[in-house]
């Protein structure tokens, strides 16, 4: 594939920083359907360039560089919204990680997002679903990355339940086998460690059920793999099996006796802690048998950005059941969206707003009431936290940062450093959004359906004029109080409004 | 009353650090009744020495100590658990409030609680309830203080709402009443500045149906007093007397030409902001008339300290009612408490450990998962978030901190810092329960209903010793590389846990 055939509008890319390895797919979209054209892998072993700190070394970030460097020949003419860069565990946890993703971004030529677990999980299993026929059967989806497990069921295309731990093959190999060492007592701690941790999710998995048991991803893969070549696997992975191993395993001693028919030389080393997770994941679920799907992470994602395309944004459906859950009310919240839009559709043309700015400032104006829930005092702060720590589902760490910033900004003060962790252009715009998100909430803040006058909202020198109509404002004296202090909000923050 | 009576056992007393006066009230106790046998209120305007800053003056301090100075001869020997001393909104937000609040601590020699707004409006509901006859009609109750007002909707002594709002007499004189000048326009800025505050709080109210309205404390104390002076309170407060109040006040032009029948001298300067509040109340309730009470937070904080003597806590109803919001697996909390307790009661005599430690222990089991509701990631964090800024009723601002931290330390490292915020004596206390919590919560990681083993938990000269019996823990591996963790994290923490 050659550079000139990004002209071809159809063609897709994901690419998926793990922890243990680097992927990309690109795709030719056909209708719903999708078609891979290319799959490069690269073992890069983040993770393992963790020190106890949490700060990754300057190898482990060279080594992921020069893989990008790779993959960037094939995607830096892509159109933005034809391709998805996500980061995991290991980008989620290292301290210094924003370094390595402005260089990882620079070399792309795209935006890396990095994604929490439990999303993780969700696009794991869209990237089964969409790869593995039988859909009339609930599957429980496991898949043991370098620093992270992700679990996930469902049927068809819906699931039931996401979990993301802390355990994955590249970190327990330096947890337990830090010598290649590959003693009894090690695997057992290993083991025991990875049931431990599976003590936190497994009675909510036992409250949804599944009758078939799949593993995507390296690891399983590499275990399916091995048994195949033992002639052990006619229909899948099996405790038996896995036992087998565990004997093998340990009987070599150390990983440099380690020899298996069908392992990948630069799997071997991470081969004895990926065998201890799964066997714990075998017992802690009772799994009978396990089989392998080539589908993962990067599938799903190709799939998700196929829905975005299509008007089917799974972010819609999480800021929903976010408002259920917080106890929003609704028809305050539907308001306040209502208008924040139609500000944004009177401004955003002179302030070179975006489609996906005018998405974010919905969700906000939504959601901008749920932290109500913890208590009246400062619940701006309060649903900004709950936004920030939440699994919000199809969101980016970013996305979901920015949609905390604006409910924090949504009232009282409207501090000139609130956007201070964003690069200038962003937080200049989230300023804006956080302005317009203000403005709609203070023309809805008297919250009877009494019809507002058909207002507009024009940007000036130095900031918005909104007008309300003659003597509307002098008949409406409280809404008037309510600007006036606003004007004195945002003049502090350098903005002028004017209001007539 | 001199000291000496003291040695009467029947002796309570509450004292109330207002924004605007310290109030404390003296009362005997028979049966389930409260006689007052003395009362006494300064006008120490704390909230009035509030700077931009939210920084206390050395001058508002010392004429707060200088009161309570007083107030210490006739409570100074009274038994810990027969007097209350809280502090409201001037204390809430004050940055300095810690330094106040030590001093306010020696010269009293109590301890000072500071509280939340509604923890606040549910006090003054129960002063109001105790005191006012007419238990048939759902009530509306009003206090106007100094720096914020607290509203309460109940009937009974059972409320449906409670509500408090950052406006106040003494603030809203700084703010709008600068000089002392009284004009219109001045009077309108705050009667609008109060309307907006209401916003927040209105639809709410208006779910719940009242049919008497009743104001509480000092402003509407005076207001009422003035009205009848002018012989125009047959019956209670109507808009149209606080209308003509509002006339002769603009009429006055200066707060030095202010001069109504009844009016206290000292209530004065304070007098026209209280009225544009009571005024902004009264619109926004649709308030037809209202009746003035005796019994404010005082009395409710007397009766409510005779409910705890009686073990009617309502702490055990509040930390109920959040484990339903938050959606907590309430057999596994109720676990989790029994055994916390268990080994409270195995260690609290070597430890020195008192009775409101083991409530303050069984609390935080009961509590200690509600960060689930946020995420599952860092859980611990979420939940300790939610306790810190949630209205909890009954709790006083540092019991509701120290659940806060038991529940923040409940896994993973136990920082040696965590407490740090604490008093030593009492960080070296909670240090202990946090230990006994994690202890309590991993005997029962397991979350099935299989029994444990008769165990002992026996304090040694460097920390604790577990036994669970012969034979026990190698029948449950899982078990003992949780311990095994635990003594990791222990260890660190400079604490030794031996188990067998």
């Amino acid at each position: 594939m050659s550079r000139s055939e990004h002209n071809d509008q159809s063609l897709i890319a994901a690419i998926d920083l793990g922890s243990n390895s680097f992927h990309m797919i690109v795709a030719r979209q056909e209708g719903d359907e999708i078609r891979p054209i290319e799959r490069l892998g690269e073992k890069v072993q983040l993770a393992a360039g963790l020190d106890d700190q949490g700060v990754l070394s300057t190898e482990a970030m060279e080594r992921g560089l020069a893989c990008l460097s790779r993959f960037a020949q094939y995607v830096r003419g892509l159109p933005a919204q034809h391709i998805r860069v996500v980061g995991t565990n290991a980008l989620r946890i290292a301290t210094n990680a924003d370094e390595f993703l402005a260089a990882a971004e620079n070399v792309l030529g795209h935006a890396v997002d990095v994604i929490a677990g439990r999303e993780e999980a969700r696009l794991i299993f869209q990237g089964v679903a969409h790869t593995m026929a039988g859909q009339d059967e609930a599957r429980l989806v496991v898949d043991i990355g370098g620093g992270s497990t992700e679990f996930a069921i469902g049927k068809g295309f819906n699931t039931t339940l996401l979990e993301s731990l802390h355990m994955g093959c590249v970190v327990y190999t330096k947890r337990f086998f830090q010598e290649g060492l590959l003693s009894a007592q090690n695997f057992q701690a290993a083991y025991y460690a990875a049931r431990l941790e599976l003590l936190n999710i497994i009675e909510d998995c036992q409250q949804n059920a599944w009758s078939i048991a799949i593993g995507s991803s390296g690891t399983v893969k590499s275990i399916a793999f091995v048994l195949q070549g033992l002639g052990m696997t006619g229909s899948g992975i099996t405790l038996e099996g896995l036992e087998h191993l565990r004997r093998q395993v340990i009987a070599a001693g150390h990983v440099d006796n380690l020899s298996l028919p069908g392992l990948k030389p630069d799997r071997v080393g991470i081969f004895p802690a990926g065998l201890a997770i799964l066997m714990a994941v075998f017992e802690a679920f009772q799994i009978p048998k396990m089989a392998y799907s080539d589908g993962a992470l990067r599938e799903g994602l190709l799939y998700d950005m196929l829905g975005r395309f299509h008007h089917v944004d799974v972010r819609n459906k999480t800021v929903q059941a976010l408002m259920r859950r917080y106890h929003v009310d609704m028809k305050h919240a539907k308001r306040v969206c209502k208008h924040a839009i139609k500000c944004f559709d009177q401004v955003s043309k002179a302030w070179f707003l975006e489609a996906e700015d005018r998405q974010l400032l919905g969700w906000a104006a939504q959601l901008h009431e749920i932290g109500l829930d913890i208590s009246h005092a400062q619940f701006h702060k309060h649903g900004a936290y709950i936004i920030k720590h939440a699994d919000l589902l199809g969101f980016s760490r970013d996305d979901q940062l920015r949609l905390a910033m604006l409910v924090r900004c949504h009232r009282r003060a409207l501090s000139e450093d609130a956007f201070f962790d964003l690069v200038p252009g962003v937080a200049t715009r989230m300023n804006k959004l956080a302005i317009l998100l203000r403005i709609a909430i203070l023309l809805n803040h008297v919250r009877d359906d009494e019809l507002l006058p058909d207002y507009s909202l024009v940007p000036t020198s130095s900031g918005l004029s909104l007008t309300l109509g003659a003597g509307w404002l002098a008949e409406h004296p409280l809404t008037q109080a309510d600007f006036e202090q606003e004007q004195q909000y945002l003049t502090k923050a350098g903005f002028s409004l004017s209001v007539q």
